[in-house]
């Protein structure tokens, strides 16, 4: 972060999982925005982290917060019919104008992804808690950067093809599961100036975010999505004057 | 058409500039509409051809009508604002069950784009009526079948980049302009089970689409964006079981 | 095929497997060749389909027989060195002038495959006869026309990822082990005017390609793969005039 | 930098247009070798860079300078044939096990570029000293970092479509010419672990590698090239023993 100033993360987690499953206190004491930002925190030295949730004031991301945000994590899975359009399309706003995105396991259902994809993302899936493998498809791949092939994962919710998203800028890991299913895990894209990253790994069933190697995958993904410079507005059309041939 | 029902086609125009703009009277007697339905009907023997616009019921796409449609063609300006945005959903969804879409001109502004891409669309633009050049960069992609390399368009607006799309799935044509710019003029993206095209050449002032060069490329896409199979409904998740291993 | 000419197809087979291990006269005893030469008559009405092997004159692709195909299928294992460099170049040249190429299984690593790709072409391995599922990830493709989610081939060697390929123009299929591996199994470039197709399923081990579905994919693969127009020289640089402004 | 070693770059050049043609000694009295490395060396502050010519011991590449080269920029046009096929497998396999190579101007047509594509690389081209306008395509590209939009080279030799390449990984600039023409001039490629950058601007008969703008996106080339961790080996298949599952 060679002396600029520090990168501002927020963890956003709807949070409904947490005050409704009473079993969920086992695994996520703080939440899984509590264990993603501890992770994070480990890893990410001189960075601002915070949290973030649906039943905060603003839905956790009024102005202040969210025009203070380099990269974005969401996580959501039960309530994503209960975050404002206006929100929703406050938060393309910044990714189009350079804030970085992280899209988390059932976020892939967020209306910030979709509107973000323009397809359904829907997939397949079943929940018996079985083995993933993550395994890395471009090894170069920043997000790539030091982690195991695969990373195993010993229960994780089965997420499988089709996957209905566009064909990715960069397939950086797909996963296998005992079941035998495959699943695009790891994809990137950019959108205007901000940068995507989708990651399907983290139920809220499973202690998948205190996994050190999904740890470091996050950590990667957060420094590949900085802004590239200040965020700025969206880009808008403008009338280009004809320069003197 | 291979013994198939024949391709369903829809020409939407907004058709406002016909209205309050009576110099258009001169280019395009019949409307933009006409004139693209025109020359799709000269080249796609067999196919149903029809034009809709936005004054008509249903903003001219009520189900009746886009429910039958294989592959639309969308032109607007001045009224993107006026379509419902109820029906820039149906068309959505009916782009990601199957339905090809052909984005012309100043549709990239268009609602149901932008939903289709998920960035701002914005570009840059200079409407002198501008010679512009359409260069083949992929010759073997079918949408430039018997294209002359490049297209002579001797009056256009001026389109530049940047233009605010996600990376495509393929660039077929690209653009120069008297001024010097460039312009990515004809890209491809896979939308769920659905094609689009978006195609730049095409102001209201000019008459371009009576061009032979410019008719054949828009008869090419509809082919090339015409569904493989029964238009279905968008995709949605569902639970898939354990396989007997 | 419209009333043109009989598509014209050669399924090259290097051949060496066959007269070196007896075992595999039970499962080949037409050799590889022959048994995806049969399940491409079954599937391919009219085209003209023939075999070829690198023991025959010419390697099995002097001129006469090169220059008369339109779409190759190539498989190799053993050896690869054996393959003449001037016969690699002259299948290089066929397919950038639009000949089309579908090379199968331990291809990966045959001079042909290598000289197009740019890379290494390695991957991991494991020959236990294992269960492969191949998963479609692109439903439209034509290659995935009809095609079962998952195929399911009982007995199969392994391939795995890190696969050492360019990032592919389109990913139609990927696999998954009984081992827990992933491969991208089905994969599509272009080279010039030629169309290009690896798929990984079939060993010399396993029955392989009398499997219905196998056949279905490499009988969609060849009408995929097929050249647009004529096979014509390579293309090659020339001055451009300036054109009247 | 951050406290690792320097990074070492070698500027290629094949020298001939040098001892051929008195008149350039007017526009590069050090060669166009000289000149780039001049301008690297102003913008790379702490990066080791030097240069090497066809004539020069083993080509100017013996191992003892190849095997220590992190980034290696290429530009020839008279000689290709004259470059060791031998020489030609050792850059590819340094590439291929992650040293970054930038391909400059008439190098399409090297032995080393061919051999990494896959394709013909030809284009079209007119020597009239005609104006290039090189306008970015990927506004959050490294590469683009600081460049204006666009760039203005005053005269240069005139590259157009089709260029027989592979569709690239990233598209970041493209050009067009006073005549007309559309060029794709900055595109990028991965193969294997090293990352490969195409640069058209930079004919021997104009000064264009002393224009501020190209020296900085060849900077920026270089900085974005730079391996990920060691140079390696090319990758190898490899046995997977069976995991325990």
């Amino acid at each position: 972060m060679t002396g600029s100033a520090p990168l501002r993360v927020t963890v956003w987690n709807e949070g409904v999982h947490e005050r409704t499953k009473p079993e969920m206190a086992g695994t996520y004491p703080d939440g899984i925005h509590g264990a993603i930002a501890e992770g994070l925190t480990g890893l990410l030295g001189g960075a601002d982290i915070r949290t973030a949730t649906l039943a905060e004031p603003g839905q956790g991301l009024p102005p202040e917060v969210l025009d203070q945000t380099d990269v974005l994590l969401w996580w959501g899975h039960m309530a994503h019919d209960e975050v404002d359009d206006a929100l929703v399309e406050r938060v393309v706003a910044r990714v189009q104008g350079g804030m970085g995105l992280i899209v988390l396991h059932s976020g892939h259902y967020s209306k910030v992804f979709i509107r973000l994809m323009g397809t359904t993302c829907s997939l397949q899936w079943r929940n018996t808690g079985e083995r993933e493998l993550v395994w890395t498809i471009d090894p170069t791949h920043p997000i790539a950067a030091g982690i195991e092939h695969p990373v195993v994962i010993p229960e994780q919710e089965m997420y499988g093809e089709p996957f209905d998203i566009p064909v990715p800028d960069e397939l950086v890991f797909a996963s296998t599961f005992a079941g035998g299913e495959v699943f695009r895990s790891g994809v990137t894209y950019r959108r205007g100036r901000g940068r995507v990253f989708y990651f399907s790994p983290g139920d809220e069933a499973f202690p998948v975010y205190y996994h050190p190697q999904v740890r470091r995958v996050l950590a990667n993904a957060v420094e590949w999505a900085r802004p590239v410079g200040p965020v700025v507005a969206p880009a808008t059309a403008h009338e280009s004057p004809l320069r003197d041939l």
